[in-house]
Parts: C-alpha cells; structure tokens; sequence
C-alpha cells in the first residue's frame, strides 16, 4: 500500500520548494516508485483565491486521510488586508488545531561551510546544535479573545493563555525523548516569575523528572533564553517551550547560523504529521526560481523519519544536502554576493549527490 | 527645596552599584550639594527579610513621595522558593504599578571600545543604536489568572492580555516623542496575525500616525523582530511594543553590543519615574566589590534628565562614562580576561573625569 503524502504548496516561493522535494523524494524512492502516491492541495492565499477559504473542506478531509503533510509556506501581501479568519495564516492554524500537531519540533545547526552567513562571531555560531520543541496546538494561540468598550479607557481587546496539564505533558515528554536520543540535556523555558500558566508548566517538567532520571532539566526564563541563544547558544541541547514563547525564540534561533533556507521542520501529534521549512513565502523572489530548496528538503526527510519510518532513506536525504552544501553551491539567499545557482540546479545536484 | 530620590539598593550587588552611583551624583551636584536628597528603604528580597514584604508600606508611602527613585537590583536563589506574592519579583512589579511608570525605556547602543564583548560580527553590532519602549504596567503581567481543575486534562492555568485603547495609546505617544527626537523611525511590535489585543494596538499606531507626520511607522511581527534584532539591528531606531514582547526583546536587544553591564534604563509615567540598570542582581558576585556600576550610574544620568530637568549635568555624567570606557577601563564583567577594576576604582575614574 502506498503510503499517501498530502502537498500543500501555499503562496510564494511554496510550489517551487515543495516541488523540489517532490522530486528528490521520488528519486530517493526511484526503487520502489509505488511506496509514496503524492496529492496536491489548496492552503492558504491560493486556497482564498480559488475557493474562499484558507483551509478548505477538501484540504481538511485530505490531510486527515494522509499519511504524512508536507508544506511550503503560506501568506503574502495580497492577502494581508482580508479579515483575521481569511487569512492565510488562519488556515494554518486550523491546519495545525485539525492535525492535533502539538509539538513543532525545530533542529538548527551550524553547517561550517554556511557561517559566514551568520550574524554571530564565528566562535560563537560553531557551536549551535539545538532542537526547539515549540507547543503548536494551545496556549495564547487558541484561546479565547474579546474586544468591547470601557466605560473610561476606549476600546479594549483580551486574549487568553491557558494550558492544561494533559497539554504540558504530551509535548514536554516529547521534550525528554528528544533529549534522551541527544546530549541529555533538556532546558524548560516559561516565565514562572509571572504567569500562573508558566508554573502549572514548571510543576508538570519538576513532575516528569523521574521518569527521565538519564535526563539533566533546567528552567529558564524566556527573557534569560533570548539572550542566551545569542550570546551562549552552544549550552542549549532540547529546549521545551510553550506556543507564544516558542514561535519568537525558535525564529530568533534560526537565524543565528546563518542558514534559515536550510532549516526543517516537524510539527507532531497523534495522526500525520505536518512538515514545513521554517523560511516563509518570500513573495518578492516568488516564480523567480532561486528559492533555496533545502529546508523543504530537509523537512521531507523529517518526514520519512517520524511519520514514514523510513529512517535510512530520510538519513541519505540529509548526507546529500551536506554534500551539495559542503561543496559549496549556494542558492541566493546564502550566496553573500558569490556565484549562485537556481532552484532547480540546487535540487538536480541533491539528486546527483544521493 | 531639595528634589527627593528615592533609593532601592535592593538585593544581590544591587548596594554596591546605587552606593556608586550616589557618590557621582554628589559630586556631579558639588556646586549645589543642598539640590538633591537621598532616602534609601527597602524592596525586594531584603525586604522580606527585614519586613516579611517584598514592597513594603513604608517604601510605598516613600516613594510615592519622591521625586525619581534610584533601584539598584532584585531577586536571589534565597527567595526563589516562596509563594508568587511572597517574592522579590512581586515587589518589583507592585513598585511599578504604585508609580504607574507604563513607559520602559530601553536605550542600546554599541560603544566602540566594549564591541569585541559582543557575540555578533563587528560589522553586524557596531550599528546598533536603538530605543527600545516596552509597555511596563498592563498586559499579561496583570491581567486575571485562574488556575484549577479539568474534568479530563487534569489541571488547568489561565492568565489574561487585557489593554484598553488608553493604554496603547499612552506608551505608544511615548514611542513617537522619542522617534521624533532620533533617527525619525518607529517601529512597533505586534502579533496582529495571532491576537486581538495586538489587532487593537496596531489599529491605535495607525490612527497616531496623523499626528506625528515626521515619523515613519513601520509595524513588525514579534517573531520577526527577534530574528532582525540579530542579523539587523542597525534597521531599528525607536522599537514600541507591549509588556512581554518588551520583556523578550528588550534582553535579546541588551546582549548585541557586549555591554550589557553599561546598560540604563528609565520607566516612566504622570509622577515620578524609575531607573535602574538593565543587568540583575548576580548574586554570584554580591559583596565582592566587582560589580560594574556604570548600567547605574547612566541610570542616574536618565533620571537627571527625565524626572529632575537637569540634562546638562545628565550630559556631563554620560560623557564622563563615555571617557572611562574609551579610556579602556574594565570592570570584570566586560574584562574578557583582561585586567579589570574593582567597583570603587571604576566609580572613582568616572567621578575624576566629569
Ligand atoms: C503565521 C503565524 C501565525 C505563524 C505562527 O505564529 O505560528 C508563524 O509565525 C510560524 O511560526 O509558523
Ligand atoms: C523580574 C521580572 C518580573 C521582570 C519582568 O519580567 O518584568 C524582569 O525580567 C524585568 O524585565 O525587569
């Protein structure tokens, strides 16, 4: 039986990347072309155009019936002016909330041959070597909102954080697994020192503990750990955190090595799970074909690894994007300048290199 | 009649770095020693040791009464295990509602001899010139919490973003007061794709704008402004932006330039305002009379500057910090293994060169 992979292309540069990884994927399963079958479906402003909706009932029931998801990248100006719940970032949401992906797992790290593009001092960036594991489907992202009249002040507007000790436990066991499988080492972010939400989450990680005794845990503050992915990112091995915090540090994490275009990423629940690169929609390099195709790549072969159990054919994947890059090709955006190449050469040479 | 100052040396080498900054206001105002007085009265962890408090009634009383307050740092290991109201933070945060000091003011800016401290690439940090103003008193720092019992997720916790039109509206004026006197650029940082409370504060900016026709306005994700405080931060001039965005930000923004330690801060409302150095209160190297106590002293500058309409001498406190630094002294937090000075030393080389 096939295993069935729902493609959401979105806007922008998404059709390019996702079809790039679409033809890697085949290659890497050139041997047995009929173990994947891929069905392609509207998210986001392409979804508003053509039905009127970001997540339409089509897309909902197909991505239900996948096995996997993968996803370009939803969003751009065209769009931006519409109503909150028409917009393609709505769709992402309720693609998120439908998929019940509760952990958006986010690795960064250096490639040597990348950091020169980073903004950090070189002894600083070599180090980086982290898994964020950001909360996806509660918090702050999901709760309910208000907007009304004071009686004094004008308008006023409310949004809600709350989690549940059922939320904080599912993703921070994922948090622990992921550290068990790594350098052991687990950092909690909340701000305990102020939300009630924050010490429910630190009682649940102080709970977890002993079942994870070959696990060292540390709580630090969100304000502590954006200074601290700058100025000492190299201490961080997993960092568990919840949905708001989450979506702030982990993009401020991806741009310290200098390689967003190559950074993957796993969103995972109970069903499929959802992959995407952590790059947006780039509409003003959209149809140009220079979007870099590596972090849609990559998070394919995220995909056969968690959710395709497919983990010698996701690790060839990952050994031939360190080869085109260790070879020194660059796409655009990590060209600094130097000889680039387009989309397509980047993905004939990972296919060359598998 | 002599202008009141409040002091809140606080816990940790919060003492050692107010007792400095004391001595160069002295002598910044030799010529009219009768112009300033000095209260010093607890808060923080030393004064729920004295008092059981962290904000006692006799400092509330106090620096209601003041013309600025002067605090050095709050917080320790020691206190971290009591109940939430009971902790050097709650004070802290109850002292800034009692003042209603709703405008943070964060500047960051690369002094030229400090930028090999810096974890960013020379050319990245030495542009850094930026006003960050965070939103102190509202939003989810003080809105509702619950916390309680679920039916099937086990326990629950809730905290509350509440603004009201009035609230944005007042920090955000602050925002383009500060644009129009710099570089002429506002930013402000909302989740407006995610939040109501960030819909109505990007609504409020949108209608301010009219008012401040020389200021450009530029609305950034919050998720975005994490990653261009790192790979850009020479686009920014004055950043606005709500209380935990602020919290996040404002940290991330303070270790660019490696001078974290050198840092002011002035919080500031309709009575009289607060200043305090960005850095904590390092228990670690409490009492050891190493603390660098120039994020202080410039602190102090701020106050004579914004609550005392004393810029000149402001001004001639902030160029003799400006003349140490370039003249190479170090305290051991900047020293990167160099020689440094003690404290005292460091006082004394600023007061010698006012
Ligand atoms: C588009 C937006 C709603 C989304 C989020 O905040 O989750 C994005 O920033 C992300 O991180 O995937
Ligand atoms: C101590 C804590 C409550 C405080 C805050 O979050 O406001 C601190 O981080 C700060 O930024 O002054």
């Amino acid at each position: 039986m096939a295993k069935r992979v729902a493609l959401l292309p979105g806007d922008g540069i998404g059709p390019d990347v996702v079809a790039s990884a679409v033809r890697v994927l085949r290659q890497v399963f050139s041997d047995r072309p009929e173990a994947l079958s891929f069905q392609y479906h509207l998210l986001g402003g392409s979804a508003i155009d053509e039905t009127g909706q970001p997540f339409p009932e089509e897309t909902r029931a197909a991505v239900l019936a996948s096995d996997a998801v993968l996803l370009g990248a939803v969003g751009g100006p065209k769009w931006d002016k519409g109503p909150g719940h028409l917009r393609p970032e709505a769709g992402l949401l309720a693609l998120r909330k439908t998929l019940g992906v509760y952990a958006n797992m986010r690795p960064v790290r250096a490639y040597e041959r990348l950091l020169d593009a980073s903004p950090l001092r070189l002894d600083v960036a070599k180090g980086v070597d982290l898994l964020i594991i950001r909360e996806l489907t509660g918090g702050i992202y999901f709760g309910e909102r208000e907007r009304g009249d004071t009686a004094l002040e004008g308008r006023f507007a409310k949004d809600t954080m709350y989690y549940t000790e059922m939320e904080i436990r599912r993703v921070v066991k994922k948090g622990f697994e992921a550290a068990r499988d790594r350098k052991g080492h687990l950092t909690s972010v909340d701000k305990a020192n102020v939300l009630d939400s924050s010490r429910l989450w630190r009682e649940v990680v102080d709970d977890m503990k002993k079942d994870f005794p070959d696990v060292t845990v540390e709580h630090v503050l969100v304000d502590s750990c954006a200074m601290h992915l700058v100025t000492r990112p190299e201490r961080f091995d997993v960092i568990v955190t919840e949905n708001l915090f989450g979506d702030i540090l982990s993009d401020e994490a991806a741009v310290l090595t200098g390689s967003i275009g190559v950074l993957p990423s796993a969103s995972l629940g109970d069903g499929p799970g959802l992959y995407e690169p952590i790059h947006g929609s780039a509409p003003d390099i959209a149809g140009k074909g220079i979007a870099n195709p590596l972090g849609t790549i990559l998070s394919a072969a995220m995909m056969l690894r968690h959710s395709l159990a497919e983990p010698e054919r996701a690790e060839r994947m990952e050994a031939a994007v360190a080869r085109v890059i260790d070879a020194g090709l660059r796409t655009a955006d990590l060209a600094r300048g130097q000889a680039s190449v387009s989309t397509n050469a980047m993905t004939d040479a990972v296919i060359a290199a598998l």
